[in-house]
């Protein structure tokens, strides 16, 4: 394999020196490597999330409603939360994509990130037992299952839910420029809100000036307002 | 209380003396009561089924791909299916409910059959562990996970589908008679699809007599046609 996994990084960030490598391997490769990927193991470790946040959240909040239990996990177990919580663990910098994702910006997608860290709590699963991954996921979701954190909010649905709520125009993107090599690409974008404002930022996906764009713009906005 | 549960009718179905008794009343224990019901049990146990169901699914079948995971542990963990393997363990019959529920039948509902048996996972779970519980699931649903027994569909679903498949128009119940007293009634229910054809069935509740009913419209269709 030419590009091995950092098993160095990885033992920092599970905290502790796994058993069996070749599932945390598996747990992070990308399909565009063309070789067995994370996806199996993303389908584990959603499910062992769910459920330790969900005996969390009963043990915690015994006057919650079922009602109330089930929207929290909604949130705390969405693609955005688990997103937020592998970049700040630059989990994705130990993901191995093909060449092309890689060009295309993969490294930097919030999905791939929320799949990166399901499937890495599936391997811990496996390698290190129910009991290491509940601790696991504690260490990183604690705070917000306790509710003295909120969940992140997206930017881009931000931007969506500020045009929405004041009756605008959705939001627009045009990619304005793409710039670099093929191996490390910048991409400029612009978003819109009608013709109400306009901002552009720059990032190393389009996914990533687009989000850049709208945490821009929606900045300007709520300077504006409030 | 009134109606106490009934310990060793439990200890049959779960196969062992319980710890925390009070874990298994609420489990037990239908909204229509006016106590504490088993939603928020039922909310745990629903996430503890579906990571033993994932975990198995995982490890019996190396060369699933995460699709066809998701699609069998959706069946898997169905209302129909836990509503099949509750009535066969005559788990309902452990349920305790309000009058009012009662005499509408209730006791006789799949959909309560099926929470009630997430709600006792969740028990199971919460007062023997998580390996208690595996092994309660493995016991219930082992042969199907494995395929060897394909989940059972339900006659109002498959009579759905029939009709459909046959560009019938889709079938219509209605009650014909309700008889006997508030606490045992008796429901009288006829299935028609279009003008093709039209079965009558009894049954101690409204959907246990239009079950009962689209099995046997159903049996005398197929009988027909195949």
């Amino acid at each position: 394999m030419s590009d091995p996994l950092n098993a160095g990084a990885l033992a920092e960030i599970i905290g502790c020196t796994p058993d069996n490598l070749a599932l945390y391997d598996l747990a992070l490769t990308h399909g565009s490597t063309g070789r067995a990927d994370y996806q199996r193991l993303e389908f584990l470790g959603d499910r062992v999330l769910g459920l330790v946040i969900a005996s969390e959240l009963y043990t915690r909040f015994p006057r919650a409603s079922e009602g109330e239990m089930s929207s929290r996990l909604h949130v705390l177990a969405s693609g955005a939360t688990c997103a937020s919580i592998a970049q700040r663990l630059n989990l994705t910098a130990l993901v191995r994509f093909g060449a092309q994702a890689r060009s295309d910006g993969g490294r930097y997608s919030d999905n791939i990130a929320a799949d990166a860290i399901e499937a890495l709590i599936g391997a811990l699963y496996l390698d290190q037992g129910a009991d290491a991954a509940h601790a696991f996921i504690l260490a990183h979701w604690g705070d917000m299952i306790e509710g003295q954190q909120v969940a992140p909010k997206h930017p881009k649905a931000a931007l969506q839910e500020w045009a929405l709520a004041r009756k605008r125009r959705p939001p627009e993107y045009e990619i304005v420029a793409r710039e670099g090599p093929d191996h490390s690409p910048r991409f400029r974008v612009a978003v819109s809100v009608g013709k109400l404002a306009r901002a552009e930022a720059e990032g190393t996906s389009k996914q990533a000036a687009e989000k850049a764009a709208a945490a821009a713009l929606l900045a300007e906005l709520e300077g504006q307002s409030e």
